[in-house]
């Protein structure tokens, strides 16, 4: 495979670089830096923290993304720490018995083109630190943004530094700074949902030592507890050595930051007694755990200044419940995206024009699948009874194999199923643009025409 | 099942009843006169022609049609003389050997809630007929429209008769004098395809007597043959005892009108030299034939006068392809929409805004409908070679049973059968004014929402 390089890429239709400045180091801006330097612009990416890293343990990588960072040159370097889950399993609450499966392998890869994979937030973020670099963009630290001027375009931290370029790209996530300058006074914040979730690992080694979990640990499969408000979606990370967990439960107002461990620890176990044996058997077996409020944007009116010197993408402008595990998935698609439209820039007077047809492309999108996520915590936290009797028929047909056309199970449900893993977030953004520019050509033969419909692998 | 009539829903909202004049009484005309006399309005239906009638011979009812014909009161009425097939072959033009298959009987009516139906044209006409002048329109004939004034708005026949109403909808088909008058000097007319089709039918009896064919009409099954350049559809009609071909070949140009019979049926078996022999044994049966041009209308910037006092529907605005067997749903879906937009109105001051909501609704969806017929065009023509057989591949695992995401048949691709088939034109346009309007309420029960979103049956 040839990796592109932001050389071979730069500019060969002879147009300005530009210098492109992302606020926020983490998953969204460092895809946003490798994707822009491919496009063959000068990336600054101005990090907050004083060291880069990300928060939380595991992460599901669906092939919408995994496409990408093949694309971005990160796939190889991944592999070797990614877990390929073979199947997603629906459990009921109260049994863990089975109410659906997702079949991943060979599945996904074989219908996407693309893997399925679990990893560590950890080694994602820093295949993506050495890549944008490797690329040439910088990427620097102690750069907590305190203003935005959209005019020049620039932006300003607290002791007086500045950095100038022609587009700020305003990936900083859940407590953006640029998002409350983009809106003025307008920006209503963060909305709470209704729901926290405990994030917890516990060793593979503690699973696999005992009799009674040892079954369902033995093969890399993700599992998830459905039932009344709450639910847990576990799989293994770190190469599998590593069993990570995802507790979600209602919980209405802040998190009580004075809240100990041991406090953590009881209220969890509380929330899931009379769960599968099996499961809060495991949660016996967690120590340690860190309790998150869920939060959620509403929509956005548009992610883009007027003048096309600011766009907004990831969890700044469509902060989502992490039930289709597709928050940073977004952020990086966003990514992807403006990394092809800023592709056709010729210089800054494109800006205008392009940074709308991102948000054309990107916010549609976004927004279903953050109501999408939104449906999967009404979906899978029925009580018992007839809606939830209604959703297991409705999965059944995932256990058996037979031919289902629709699913109450988003992650096996045909149609969610193309619309969300077989988008590519650079080459749909190339025909979106096509079309939008009139530069579309008919497609090269008819089995190019079959797949772009969708219709064919 | 009670069948809702005009009386039982008449302007329950204290409303003023609009006069609705529908220009056209075919498909969509008086479907249209349907489910606005059904929304409570008065409506005459103004026909050019001297009798009430449709030419051609079959049509197919997808489940997003006979959904509408059952809330209409009409789908009683046509059982009788519909046939329900049990299965769509798609065979290989050389040999007629199954490429693929969609299975209609039990899985439509299961999966839609609506079966798929094979009717003739003039039985269903004459349903819509008997329906719409039952619920209260007046249907009048020789009443070829010469002018439309969209102020008064009135139309106006060459001798000088006047209807005024407080809208006109224009549902005069391909040869359309109302799109002539909304588009002023603009309209380009109705563009050649590439395609003619030959349509004929054979009586089932003369099949039946030869052992050879008998086997292929023994179940009231579709049968289409697809090759390059050409394909045959095929499916009995009135009651079983009529089997209905559509034979549609390449020919640039307009239809040759001094053309005799001998000629075309000596020119349409030549299309057809080296098939299927039993294809060309039936078509060998066939002794009397038509020849049509197949037409299509380019993509409208709008459906509606900007005051309101006009729409446009069906071929009118949107003729396509008959490859996927939407023209006149598509027509009759436009309609639906109409009428539930149209039970919105108290007076004609709403009607600006309401028809924007009507065109905003439909005009995707039906080019779209218009866009993948054209797709089929391609798809099944293929010449034999690389793009031919991955299209087969495509369709293959509809034959065997296992599970598939995705299908080169679009009749069987689950994605598009969720879109199409899934789609309730009454309803979904209920809830999309409930969206626009800020009058959406949520899901009654969770069985709802999953319903609504696709997931659930």
């Amino acid at each position: 495979m040839t990796i592109p390089t932001s050389t071979n890429l730069a500019r060969s239709d002879g147009g300005t670089p530009l210098h492109v400045v992302v606020v926020g180091g983490g998953l969204g801006g460092l895809s946003a830096a490798i994707s822009c330097t491919l496009a063959g612009h000068k990336v600054t990416v101005l990090e907050q923290a004083a060291q880069l890293g990300e928060v939380g343990a595991g992460i599901q990588l669906t092939p919408n993304v995994t496409r990408l960072l093949r694309s971005w040159g990160v796939y190889d370097e991944l592999r070797g720490s990614a877990v390929e889950p073979g199947n997603i399993w629906f459990r009921r609450w109260e049994t863990g018995a089975p109410i659906g499966v997702t079949r991943l392998v060979p599945h996904f890869a074989a219908a996407f083109g693309a893997p399925y994979w679990v990893v560590h937030r950890a080694h994602l973020h820093e295949a993506l630190v050495g890549r944008a670099r490797a690329l040439g963009a910088t990427v620097e630290v102690q750069w907590r943004i305190e203003s935005v001027d959209f005019d020049a375009p620039s932006v300003t931290t607290a002791d007086g530094r500045v950095v100038r370029g022609d587009i700020v790209v305003g990936c900083d996530g859940l407590k953006s700074v640029t998002r409350r300058f983009f809106l003025g006074g307008e920006d209503p914040g963060p909305r709470e949902t209704r729901f926290c979730a405990y994030r917890s690992t516990v060793p593979m080694a503690a699973l696999r030592a005992d009799p009674e979990l040892r079954g369902l640990v033995e093969k890399p499969d993700l599992h998830l507890w459905i039932g009344h408000e709450r639910h847990v979606m576990s799989y293994p990370i770190s190469g599998g050595e590593t069993f990570n967990m995802v507790l979600s439960h209602p919980h209405e107002g802040p998190v009580d930051p004075a809240a100990t461990q041991e406090q953590l620890i009881a209220e969890m176990r509380q929330h899931y007694e009379g769960w599968d044996p099996k499961l809060t058997k495991i949660i016996r077996l967690i120590d340690k755990t860190s309790k998150w409020k869920l939060m959620g944007y509403e929509r956005l009116k548009s992610w883009v200044h007027p003048n096309g010197t600011y766009v907004i993408l990831g969890d700044a402008c469509h902060a989502m419940l992490p039930y289709m595990s597709q928050g940073a998935a977004m952020a990086m698609e966003d990514a992807a995206a403006l990394g092809r439209v800023l592709a056709r820039a010729s210089g800054p007077k494109d800006l205008p024009a392009l940074t709308q047809l991102f948000a054309d492309i990107r916010m549609d999108r976004a927004y279903e699948v953050q109501g999408r996520s939104a449906l999967n915590g009404r979906i899978w936290h029925y009580p018992d009874g007839e809606d939830q009797r209604a959703r297991d028929a409705g999965m059944a047909a995932t256990l058996t194999g037979e031919h289902y056309i629709r699913s109450t199970n988003q992650w096996s449900d045909p149609s969610t199923q193309i619309w969300l893993y077989n988008h590519d977030a650079e080459g749909d953004t190339d025909r979106f643009l096509d079309t939008r520019l009139g530069t579309k050509t008919a497609p090269k033969s008819g089995v190019q025409e079959m797949r772009e419909m969708g219709l064919l692998m």
